[in-house]
């Protein structure tokens, strides 16, 4: 036949009522094996594939998760630890035939609601997935009012409110990281973190200071940026024009790390012979540059597989078996060395 | 009424048939304007929102335009110019509630095939988006084989496959970048480009033979890489062992250029006094790096957006008018100085 065979046409074939083929179709049970094996034959042999939107409206699932980045369009091209995530995402949701689906919607906070909204009364994913956790946040009780399936990658701000996903040891990176610099002579560590509106800016800083204290040592200073570049050169100019300046720094990621260390050598400081710099994440970039950057590892593709999984285990699509999400660690190139005037 | 809102109530409310309610969210004719406007004040009253998967089926429309990016995950974080792509898509498909669903298959072949075979097979989108154009491209006899609607970003390799949205003045971007260094004094430059089975990347060196040869001038070397770091360190390795090394280097992107910069410096090879170094896209690592690199910007964000408007004004969301995407121009910062020698 040339025209687009139907569902009434694979019926017709084997020889069973359209809602036999539809159970067979959306997974339903009543259906004995050999109908299912006769309908399954002529569906092939007539090329009849089920539309997503008719089995979506039928089982209720769109196959699709949703991801709503509330970041300006710079912004994330400058950090993109999204891609890291995204990757892990999909290396769980491609195999089993489900869609991610994207929203990049700025900083407008109505913009993020509205994305949500969308998502929600459209029917348009099986669930979405949140990143970068906020003190206060007011996305679960949005997604709960909206009864939208969600998992978090991070630390919730108060007690489990959605699932979420999150390293085990999650201290151990940047304990390592400052212990590297006090092993190496230093005394004056400073750390320029991100916004403190969000959950691991705050606690990050906490572990960072814990760690020193260890030593008996405090930070030498502490600078709340804004996770751009721009926000790490001033930083870094604020840092290195004070007469007891520090010999090393900790960024909140590897961007500001990397803006921060490039700002030092502009204004004739030797990175690691004068400071030391410490980035956050282990994105791609900190391997191109020169020198190549310490850094604090984070498993971005871990969280996203993980992450994935919560969903799917959630929309019965796999066993509850979780991924393991790799500790942090950390990862020491060439951006760090001995305190000045240590050998 | 506690239960959610039906087409059935927003019928009654209005006043009219569950079919008028129908025809007046599908947008088919025959409904007066007032009944429409019955209609959506009925439907906005109960808060009822036409289920995305129940239009889909009735309209045959999804609402959803598809991405599919055949690259490895570490590459595609390395090379984040995708991301600059799909903000300029999500900039024109939010503000219509469109989404973009994602696939990143990795390098194998048989899983891009497989990835717009599900994505036609199930309809779960309307439309298309390709990108990094080949010579020898399979992908549009697929999507014609599919029937998909497709939009190309760059230069097709034969005339008019499918749609595709570019840049006028195309060789301006590289033209500048040439001069420029012959201005400076250069006579021996360098050229490293991505895998040659792009369409842009055989162009690319064309225009830059072309532009030396206008200056009686041919490339020192030409380097055919493969868009990594790893692939740039080899490359410049090579080029600064050679008896009569280049003066300058230009790259098919900027990773590459920013690692074999790095890679320059860590043999000794002060950057710009003894050997400049230019890039390609203008990302946002260009201006992270010390120094700074001096790049061929690519109006990315706006071949993204023009490349949505084609997609849109195809399903009759939008008018015809395009986006205009500005031509690549050059960058200067501080990678870029005279030939050594000459001041």
């Amino acid at each position: 036949m040339s025209r687009k065979p139907t569902i009434a046409d694979v019926a017709a074939l084997a020889g069973v009522s359209v809602a036999a083929v539809s159970k067979v179709v959306n997974g339903k049970g009543g259906i004995s094996a050999p109908t299912r094996e006769r309908v399954l034959t002529a569906a092939s042999k007539l090329r009849w594939t089920p539309s997503a939107a008719a089995v979506a409206l039928r089982s209720a699932k769109t196959r699709a998760i949703g991801m709503v980045a509330k970041r300006s369009p710079d912004l994330l091209s400058a950090d993109p630890h999204f891609t890291l995530l995204i990757s892990g995402l999909e290396s769980e949701l491609s195999p089993l035939g489900y869609g991610l689906l994207l929203h990049i919607v700025g900083e407008e906070p109505s913009a993020e609601e509205a994305a949500y909204r969308r998502l929600a009364d459209e029917r348009r994913v099986d669930g979405v997935v949140l990143t970068e956790s906020r003190i206060g946040d007011t996305r679960f009780e949005l997604l709960r009012t909206l009864g939208v399936n969600a998992v978090l990658i991070g630390t919730p701000w108060r007690a489990d409110p959605v699932p979420s996903v999150q390293a085990t040891c999650l201290d151990h990176g940047i304990r390592a990281a400052v212990d590297h610099l006090v092993d190496h002579g230093h005394r004056r560590v400073a750390y320029v973190s991100g916004p403190e509106d969000r959950v691991h800016t705050v606690y990050r800083r906490r572990v960072f200071e814990d760690a020193l204290a260890a030593h008996d040592l405090a930070p030498s200073h502490s600078v709340v940026s804004d996770f751009t570049a721009a926000g790490a050169v001033e930083a870094i100019g604020g840092l290195l024009a004070d007469r007891r300046r520090p010999t090393a720094v900790l960024f909140a990621n590897d961007s500001m790390a990397v803006a921060g260390m490039s700002a030092a050598r502009r204004l004739g400081v030797d990175v690691p012979g004068e400071l030391s710099v410490i980035g956050h994440d282990d994105l791609p970039l900190g391997e191109l540059v020169y020198p190549q950057l310490t850094t604090v590892r984070q498993d971005l593709v871990g969280l996203g597989r993980a992450a994935a999984r919560v969903l799917l285990a959630s929309l019965g699509e796999v066993e509850g078996a979780a991924v393991d999400v790799r500790p942090p660690e950390m990862v020491v190139r060439e951006s760090t060395g001995p305190a000045p005037g240590r050998t």
